[in-house]
C-alpha cells in the first residue's frame, strides 16, 4: 500500500537544466514514482542550470529511494545530495534547558545563585512542602522508560528510546506548558527501577511511566504508587484508557446506546487492555469479554498472571470461551489494543448493529479501517491518516497540568473520568457524527478543559495544599 | 560587619504622604538602618497618599527586617507588604525544558513523534553511536547531587540542594550553551548512587557531580570514570583545581616567582584541597605542605583514609608538623578550602615576600581579605565583593562544551591544565595586575576560549569520532 507519509519526508538536491519544462519534469518523476511531492524550491540559478530542492513525501524508507532514483532518471538531471527530513529534524535532540531567570550581570547571580540561592535552600531544609513552590517541582514531571516497549519497535532499549520520550516531552511543553524531562534507564529489573525512580523524586511533581513492558509495568506502577508522594501515571494504562472512555463516550451518543447495555469484546490484556477494561467496568459497563492471544479470558481457567487474573474475575459472566472471532459475534463495540490484521470485513459484519471499532494496534490495525467501516456505525483507529484518531496526546499533558496545579498525588477513577468527559465534551453536539467522536488533538481548548476537569476532581485535601509554607511576602 | 549584598534584596511596599519630602524621608530610614537603596519606584499616586516601592539590599535576613522596620518608623508612613526578591525569583524553579522543533501541525508531529520518530530509533538501535548524533545526548549534561554538601550548608539533603543545582545547569546554558539537568538523588549509599548515575546515562553526554561530601566523592567519581562512557567530572574537585592553577599561573607572573621553586601551603584535604595538589604536583609544584583540621599532613603518620593518606606520600618533602600557622611561616602561596576565620593578617606577615593568599572558604574565608592584603602581595578569594573572585563558573560551562564537542570520555590532566591555561591567558598581559588575575565570569570570551582549549588537549581517538554513523544525506 503506497501511502505517501511526512514521516518519510525526503529533500532531494538535483540540478538541472534552465529549461522551461525543467521543473515539470521533476515534478512528473515524483508522481510516477508514487511519491507525494510538498515542496519546490529553487536554490541557485544561473544561465544554464538550476539548483532544485525538491521535497516529496514517499511511503517507506524503500520507497523513498526509488523517488529519488527516478528523479536521477530524468534527462538531464543529476542528483547532488538526498537528506532526509526526520533525521535533519533530530540531529543534536529535540530539547533544551533554559533558565527562567536573567543572568546578565553580578546582582543577577547573587540572587539566582551564591550567596541568594542559600537562603532557598535553608527555606526548603526547615519546610519540605516549599519545594514545590520555590523549585522546578512544581512544574516538572519525568517521562520514565526502560525502552523495553517502544511504540511497535518493541525491547531497543533507552538510548534507542530516547527520541520518543524527547518527543513526548517536547509534547507536554507544547500542548500544556508542563516541563517534563526524558529519564531512559539502563535496567529493566522492576525493583531497580522503583528504588531509582524513587532516588530522582525530589525534582518531579509527577511522573509519566512510558513503553515499559507488561507485566513488569504494572507491578512498578503500584509500587511506585505506594512509595512515592507524587502522582504516578503510566501513560499506556492510564492515558490510552482515558481517551477510548472518551471516544466510547461520544460514539454511544452517536449511536444512540448506553454503555451498561452493550457487549464490549476487548482484543488485548497487555497495559492498555487491563487498564481500559477497569475504566468501562467503573464507568457501567456490565459485558465485557476480553481475548488474549489464546483467545477469551474466562474465570473457569485460572491464571499465574495475577492481573490476568483480575480480568478473568471480573469480565466474561458467561464464561464464554473461544476465538475473538467467537467473541465478536453480536458484539456492539470491538477495542483491540493488540496486533495487526487480526479480523476482516467480515467479522466486523458479524457484530451487532451500529457496531463500534476502535482498532488501535500500531502501526497496522487489528483490521483495515475502510472494510471496518462497511459495517460498522463508528470507526477509529490510533493512525492519523483516519478519521477518529485516538491519541493520548489528547490527555497526558492537561492531566498532568491539572495534577501539578492541584498538589494532589492521587489519580483516582473520579480523576480520569473527568478527564475523559473533559475531552469528550471538547467535541461539541453539533460538530459529533461518526467521522468526528475525539477532538482535534490541535484543538487548543482540550488541554486546559482536562486540565481544569483533573482540578475539580482531585479529593479535597489530597496531597500538597501550599500549607504553611515560608512567606515570600508579608505584612508587618 | 554590615555588608548589603544583593542576595538580600528586599522590596517593601510602604504607603506615605504625598509630601515633597515623604520620598526623602523613605531614602533616610534605609540608609539610617544601614541598607543599601537600589530602587525606588511610585506604584500610586493620589491626591494625598502614595504607594512606594523602596528596594534595598541588607546583609541578611535579620538585618532586612531591621530596615523594613525603621521605614515603618517614618512619620505617616505605613508598610503594606514585604517581598523578598530572592524568594520571588525562585518561584516555580529557574529552569524550563522547551522543544526545539516546531510542533505547530499534523506533519510535524509525523516527524517529530510517531511515526517518523521510529526510524530514528531504529537507526540508534542499530548503531548505538548515532545516540550522540540524533537525541539530548549530544548537547547535555547531568549535575548529579545527592546533597550531602551542599555550599557552606552542609547535608541539607536532595530537595533543598535543587535550588543549587537549577543555578548550576542556568549557568551551564547561559555561558556555554550547554543543557544541564538538575539529578537531586534521595540516596547517600555509593553503591546506589554509582548504580544510579549508570542507569541514567543514556541521555548525558557527561556527569558533572557536585557538592557529594568526602570521602564518598572521591570513590563516586573514581568509579564513575571506570564504569562509563561519557565523561566524569566533579566540579568541587576538578572546576576548583582548574580554576586555582589559571589564578595561581597569573599571580605568579606577577610576582615574578616560577611554580616549582615556591613553597605552597594547602588549608583542607577534602575534595577541593586533594585536587588541587594533585593538579600543582602535575604542572611541577615540588613543595606542598597540606593541612587538615588536625594541623600538617606528613609521612611520618598513617591515615586510614586512603586520599589522606596519598597527599601524606605525595606532599610535605621534609615531613613538617606543626599546625596550619607553623606551616605557613615562609610560605610563598597560601591556598585555603577548609573554613573561616582560621588566620589573621599577622600570620599572614610570616609568609615569604610577595606571598600570594587565595582564600577560599565559602561564604567567609580563612582570613580577612583587606586584613590579609596588607601583607600579602596578591589576594584572592571565592566572593564576588572582593577582586580576583577564584568562581568555578570561569571553568564547568567551557569545559562541557569542549568535551561534548569532542565527543571524548578522559579528562586528562593534559585537558584541565589546557583549561586552566586558556582561562589564565584570558586575561591580557596588560591587564595583569594584582587586582586582576582571573578573568570576570561575565567575559565573553572566556568560555569559548575553554571549549576550544579543552576539544585541543583530548587525546587522539578517545571517545566517540563519529565512526560509522546512519547518513543523514548521501549523494547517489
Amino acid at each position: 500500500m503506497r501511502n505517501p507519509s511526512p514521516g518519510y519526508a525526503i529533500t532531494v538536491r538535483v540540478e538541472a537544466p534552465a529549461s522551461a519544462g525543467a521543473t515539470g519534469g521533476l515534478v512528473a518523476a515524483v508522481q510516477r514514482a508514487g511519491g507525494s511531492l510538498t515542496a519546490l524550491d529553487i536554490a541557485e540559478s544561473t544561465h544554464d542550470r538550476l539548483v532544485v530542492d525538491v521535497t516529496y513525501d514517499a511511503s517507506d524508507a524503500d520507497h523513498a529511494e526509488e523517488i529519488a532514483e527516478e528523479l536521477a532518471r530524468v534527462p538531464q538531471v543529476s542528483v547532488r545530495k538526498v537528506s532526509d527530513r526526520t533525521f535533519l529534524m533530530h540531529l543534536g535532540g529535540k530539547l533544551e534547558v533554559n533558565p527562567k531567570v536573567p543572568l546578565k550581570h553580578r546582582d543577577d547571580l547573587s540572587r539566582a545563585y551564591t550567596p541568594g540561592v542559600a537562603r532557598i535552600c535553608l527555606a526548603i531544609a526547615a519546610n519540605p512542602a516549599d519545594a514545590r513552590r520555590l523549585t522546578i517541582k512544581r512544574n516538572t514531571v519525568a517521562v520514565v522508560t526502560d525502552g523495553s516497549a517502544v511504540l511497535g519497535l518493541g525491547n531497543i532499549g533507552p538510548a534507542a528510546a530516547l527520541p520518543v520520550m524527547e518527543g513526548k516531552a517536547a509534547l507536554f511543553k507544547q500542548f500544556a506548558g508542563v516541563d517534563a524531562w526524558p529519564v531512559c534507564l539502563d535496567t529493566q529489573d522492576t525493583e531497580e527501577i522503583i528504588s531509582i525512580v524513587k532516588a530522582i523524586a525530589p525534582v518531579y511533581g509527577g511522573i509519566n511511566l512510558e513503553d515499559i513492558a507488561a507485566p513488569r509495568c504494572f507491578e512498578i506502577e503500584r509500587r511506585l504508587r505506594d512509595e512515592l508522594d507524587i502522582p504516578v501515571f503510566h501513560d499506556d494504562q492510564h492515558g490510552t484508557a482515558i481517551v477510548v472512555l472518551a471516544a466510547l463516550t461520544n460514539a454511544l451518543r452517536v449511536v444512540g446506546k448506553e454503555i451498561s447495555q452493550i457487549r464490549i469484546a476487548v482484543s488485548g490484556v497487555g497495559a492498555a487492555g487491563h487498564a481500559i477494561i477497569e475504566l468501562l467496568l467503573a464507568q457501567g459497563a456490565t459485558d465485557i469479554v476480553a481475548c488474549g492471544r489464546a483467545g477469551a479470558i474466562h474465570a473457569g481457567q485460572s491464571y499465574d498472571d495475577p492481573d490476568r487474573q483480575w480480568i478473568a474475575q471480573h469480565t466474561n459472566r458467561s464464561h464464554e470461551e473461544g476465538s475473538l472471532r467467537d467473541v465478536l459475534k453480536g458484539s456492539d463495540v470491538f477495542i483491540g489494543v493488540s496486533a495487526p490484521n487480526l479480523l476482516t470485513g467480515e467479522d466486523i459484519a458479524t457484530m451487532a448493529d451500529d457496531a463500534i471499532v476502535f482498532a488501535l494496534a500500531n502501526p497496522d490495525p487489528e483490521v483495515d479501517p475502510l472494510a471496518a467501516g462497511e459495517h460498522a456505525a463508528v470507526v477509529a483507529t490510533g493512525r492519523s491518516d483516519y478519521p477518529n484518531q485516538i491519541n493520548n496526546v489528547l490527555c497526558f499533558p492537561g492531566f498532568f497540568r491539572g495534577m501539578l496545579d492541584s498538589g494532589a498525588k492521587n489519580i483516582t477513577q473520579e480523576v480520569m473520568v473527568a478527564a475523559a468527559t473533559a475531552i469528550a465534551d471538547a467535541v461539541k453536539p453539533e460538530e459529533l457524527n461518526a467521522s468526528y467522536i475525539v477532538p482535534s488533538v490541535f484543538d487548543p481548548v482540550v488541554a486546559p478543559a482536562v486540565a481544569q476537569a483533573v482540578r475539580a476532581a482531585v479529593e479535597p485535601g489530597d496531597g500538597s495544599a501550599p500549607g504553611r509554607t515560608t512567606p515570600v511576602g508579608k505584612v508587618l
